[in-house]
């Protein structure tokens, strides 16, 4: 069974905002074995919405639309559903009793008649009740498709989706499994795996699906499959897993499903029962930033510093200045260094340094643009290596954050 | 006219990436004055991408497709559009000669087949040189409408659309001007903003449009026209513009061409030539993170620590620990303490700091989960302000994130 995810708002479509309601719908489908057809992102109009949902039902059984309930004009949807389903607004207590709580509690003024709007839903729909706000969801069936209606406030929406939606369409439709299996490879292009894998590919069963996933230098091969049998799909992809393995094992870095790199190691921080400091110069606080964007990460996190100007490696690293005379700033040397010290300051177990030159320009050394150099304290000793990464300056960076993580995996996988 | 934008991989519809390239590729056409009337994700399969094909020449003169350009076989965009056009793959010898320069000069191996068959076009394109990889850009036309495809991969989409699909645009159509105006409001909600407009609004001329976005604990009001004379457009926007301002300017906090907050305050900086430092406790990296994130930083940004543990901040901040065991590591005069110590310690004009818990569990401190200090050092003093943030990790920190530019915007700009 398929879905189609409707996003409105003119905000998507001249760019103003990225769209990440819909990566995290689809995530939770794919969750529960439905798979998404289609994703559209349109304007607040009224037609535009009618023809989208027409064209959704004709391919899927389930449409889900963020966006559009907002208390203003420019908002929508609700309207929109009514012509769609010849259907009109009512007032539902529940949804009323909701808004005039969050007002209460959270908002601090009387309500006004904008308001108080929001408590009309369209007659036939069953209300899904959005806690966080004053928006209601809304699950609505026309024939045999759903149509499902929640706000744009992300957190708004993942709430709904996660307490209402997900639980609902399990009990609606009984659905396959899918289950996906991500290898990360390093070191060689698509193209040249694809070769070495002609084989393999040819011979894959029709029921599994291969993704090459090239990004950052690194490719990454999605084996996808689904059916009624959960157990009876994954040995049938470890099975194809098994023969990559043979043939592209020393290119091999990692398994993934999904996670992020930082948290993959951020576990092995905590399994292990190691802490980490951080050391920034051109990443200028995004290694920090990925740790700590994840929960548990004061558990091995000791801290990091983002050491951007020269003189402060100097003055707040303790960096010998005759190091960066001699070496540069950019230099195996001084990454060495940055490494050392924040694991001295922190006591840290393992620390990880950056110092490079993201772009657009030169800064304080003549190394090129895109010339970065890692550099990893252990428990053992440091080392540091060099890396070319480019010229684009968000990508220098991204690409430095990436592999500051994989050579952290690497050693934690050694201690 | 209008465009539609089509981005093609299953990757999208599974979650597993948010699709990004939609967003540039939106806010680059609006910028030449095409509107974008719809994006759609769509998966690898023929069928359903003649189909959209199909359904996106009904409404747009426009249509641009990114992905489904690597040489593997999960890639099937070059031979759909052969079907589309009824054309046939031939080999480009410019095609070719740009692949061959990319294998010799950044690859390191010799190409296979596969590589060497990216050079293959079908006989009636014309051909967008991709100079950053083996996949080239195309152009076509059927009838009335201009079909462009373009790699996936998001920085050689983004030279393509720059060096080549913007300027052919100019040229091949002609385009009215788009302009939108973004007014920030700060301490009232949607609902409460527009009762306080409701006469503005409805006397708004037809050709302006009203959209409100709000967005943490902020709502934003854009004006958007087109039309065919920009001072007119610039004009017309202007004048209402002033009405709103009369009417609530007090709550408007700033202007905005979509242009984040971070790029502001930076701007500001580097205008009156201050400096920078931060202490990050609860946002971990990422308010340097934004700020390092743009090119030029290193020019006002001195760089910053990111104490997580609590002994960290009493070692390398060196707070009092009686300060913390008396107030909490969570409180005002922590808040107040770390920015004074990274202003002095980096000799910076300003400096901000953060402490809070993000959540989900309680760490060091018993404030609740939410509860977030922010600190600004000045060149006239210290000073601090407490948030209550919500539950949500994610929230706390990018509402922490947004908060600390906040802040620092009004100090720069009464210095």
């Amino acid at each position: 069974m398929q879905a189609h995810i409707i996003t409105i708002g003119d905000e998507i479509l001249i760019g103003q905002i990225v769209d990440t309601n819909s990566a995290f719908i689809a995530k939770e489908l794919d969750k529960i074995g439905i798979e998404v057809a289609e994703i559209s992102s349109i304007s607040d109009s009224k037609q535009h919405i009618v023809d989208t949902l027409n064209a959704a039902r004709q391919r899927c059984q389930v449409v889900l639309i963020t966006g559009g309930l907002g208390p203003t004009k420019d908002d929508v949807t609700k309207h929109t559903f009514c012509e769609f389903f010849k259907d009109e607004l009512v007032e539902d207590p529940g949804v009323l009793a909701n808004i005039e709580r969050i007002f209460k509690h959270h908002v601090g003024r009387p309500m006004l008649p904008a308001n108080r709007s929001q408590a009309l839903v369209p007659s036939k729909c069953t209300v899904l009740m959005n806690k966080n706000g004053t928006a209601p969801g809304m699950w609505m069936k026309r024939d045999d498709t759903v149509f499902i209606s929640m706000p744009g406030v992300p957190f708004e929406m993942k709430a709904l989706m996660t307490d209402e939606v997900i639980p609902r369409l399990q009990k609606e439709f009984s659905r396959p499994y899918i289950l996906h299996k991500t290898l990360q490879t390093y070191g060689r292009g698509e193209s040249e795996i694809a070769d070495t894998i002609e084989d393999f590919e040819n011979n894959l069963p029709s029921a599994i699906k291969l993704a090459y996933l090239p990004a950052l230098g690194k490719v990454r091969l999605r084996l996808s499959t689904k059916g009624p049998d959960r157990d009876v799909l994954e040995r049938n992809l470890d099975e194809q897993i098994a023969k990559l393995q043979e043939l592209i094992g020393d290119i091999i870095v990692g398994y993934d499903d999904g996670e992020l790199i930082e948290v993959v190691v951020g576990n092995l921080f905590k399994q292990k029962n190691k802490t980490l400091a951080v050391a920034e110069s051109c990443t200028g606080g995004q290694i920090a930033a990925a740790i700590t964007a994840n929960p548990g990460a004061s558990g091995y996190f000791k801290g990091g510093m983002v050491t951007y100007a020269t003189h402060s490696k100097v003055e707040l690293l303790k960096i010998d200045q005759k190091l960066i005379d001699t070496h540069s700033v950019i230099s195996a040397p001084v990454a060495e260094a940055m490494a050392l010290a924040v694991q001295n300051w922190y006591k840290s177990d393992f620390a990880v340094s950056t110092t490079g030159n993201a772009g657009p320009s030169k800064g304080d050394s003549d190394a090129d643009v895109g010339t970065v150099f890692i550099g990893i304290a252990t428990p053992n000793g440091v080392y540091s290596q060099e890396f070319k990464m480019g010229s684009q300056r968000e990508r220098v960076i991204s690409k430095s954050v990436n592999k500051a993580f994989e050579l952290l995996q690497k050693e934690i996988l050694k201690n």
